[in-house]
């Protein structure tokens, strides 16, 4: 009973119309630990990092239960940068700097340790890297979950589509399901991309919450409508954490399990906006989740005998 | 029991992606009324119209229920026009032509058998005339419902204050909600709100679904994801003749009974948006909109048991 994650472990310089942050910890696979370790132990983590990586951001993963045996530390070059700036709504933002770093020479070896975990979380990276590793698995896990987005369909299209046909779930945003799929509809669009590969599609609507699809199926949760986003950095990446860490820890992937698991994955997504960074989903206990999810929970709860 | 609603009853011209029509009846007071009449009988309408508003939709609406003496028809002119062109994502739209025609002496009067009615529907209209409904009411209803929109904000915005204090629910959009209150967040733009008088306010989100606010509590439901969105143009009227048409049936005005009025508003304009105009709304039975409300409560519905 293990999850593999995969992605990157980076900086991020951060512009919000709330504040700035020149240098705050981030990338998919950080965010996904973060989040997927209150739920299952160990996380085996695959990613690279720089000399620079601080040492007790890797101590405090460790103590969470994520296991560091996948991610290379590079001794003569920086970890990945990246830099962006947030409009007011929050849901578009602009990159201003990306240093790949490490990350230009970024090849995932899976190590013997980690062979015959159930659960393979694909955090946002270059396709290629997430196939690779999918070829590693000497046996295939009960459930592949891929993240990406719009970069990878604008250069990388053929190698996201052969991922595509090897995952069971696929993670995009509304505008990357429409740029994906060339449908405007979501509806018409998540039945063209399940015909890709992935038998489930989730597709993340920010603030406006998110939807699952499996067959002729859909269910909807919605984001928590908060006082103030503060930084919406990494709230997708946590989001997919909380989701795969609840069916990793119930070990069950049935379509009404994946419902519950979205509102866990929107429910660690809305701590996550809450401060710069990580630093919410480092302060966060048992409790505060499982408080958060109750509110979901009356966010969205009605009796219907009435009608 | 029976329930007032006051607005237009009018002809649109509708260019939408999908197709265009010259004329098809419309106006706030029309949807309303479809709307509101499958769930209470009499509907009484306060409008006004031309001499060429169809008879053959007069007895339509006279056949479910809707008493028309308070429907001033005014023989020398014709009735309010409105034409828009809808843009893809169907969320936006511009005003093409905007013909007042009877509109501009509207002087609503509330007919002396329609005194007494626990349920008013303020549709979409100028605000001076909302509230010379209110006042013309000699025992004020249990449960005032307003619908206005952004043209009144921008012109007529202390007249609208006036009435704000006058009603118990408001409903808006989201930018609305933003342009009345100064605040981005729809949370603080939610309190700033319901500090001008409604208690309670409905915020809709087009595709995105609704949120109702009172005191501390918020309740989120969810549009129907579509394969096709036909024509908007009337969706919030039939929305907000569903949420007042299910009140009003039930006699429960508590918190409760508002979030499943809202998803009853939910269905409703999720039939409107299927065909052009108030044509779809015309087809539909009892069975219809009981099957519609349950696909709505497997939209959202989940077991959190397992968490």
């Amino acid at each position: 009973m293990s999850l593999i994650t995969v992605g990157t472990m980076a900086f991020d310089a951060i512009e919000t119309p709330f504040g700035k942050v020149d240098k705050i910890v981030g990338g998919s696979a950080t965010y996904v630990a973060y989040a997927a370790s209150n739920f299952i132990k160990p996380v085996q983590q695959i990613s690279i990092v720089g000399n620079d990586f601080p040492e007790v951001e890797m101590t405090e993963l460790t103590s969470r239960g994520v296991e560091m045996d996948g991610v290379e530390v590079v001794a003569d070059k920086k970890s990945f940068f990246w830099s962006g700036r947030y409009h007011l709504d929050m849901n578009t933002r602009d990159t201003l700097v990306t240093d790949l770093n490490v990350l230009a020479d970024f090849n995932p070896i899976v190590p013997e340790n980690y062979q015959g975990a159930d659960f393979l979380m694909l955090g946002n990276l270059m396709p290629k890297l997430q196939l690779s590793v999918i070829n590693q698995l000497t046996t295939r896990p009960k459930l592949i979950v891929m993240d990406t987005m719009n970069f990878w369909m604008d250069i990388a299209l053929d190698d996201l589509k052969e991922v595509l046909k090897k995952v069971d779930v696929l993670l995009v945003n509304d505008s990357e399901a429409r740029q994906l799929s060339g449908e405007f509809s979501l509806v018409k669009a998540a039945r063209k991309i399940m015909s890709m590969g992935p038998k489930f599609l989730i597709i993340k609507k920010g603030e406006h919450g998110a939807l699952l699809f499996n067959e002729n199926h859909v269910f909807f949760a919605p984001a928590l409508p908060l006082e103030e986003v503060f930084d919406p950095t990494g709230a997708g990446d946590t989001f997919a954490g909380g989701f795969i860490g609840h069916l990793a820890k119930t070990q069950d992937i049935s379509f009404e399990n994946m419902k519950t698991a979205i509102i866990v994955g929107s429910a660690m997504a809305s701590f996550c906006v809450e401060k710069f960074g990580p630093e919410r989903l480092k302060e966060i206990t048992q409790k505060d989740i499982s408080d958060r999810i109750q509110q979901f929970v009356r966010l969205v709860n009605f009796d219907i005998d009435l009608v």
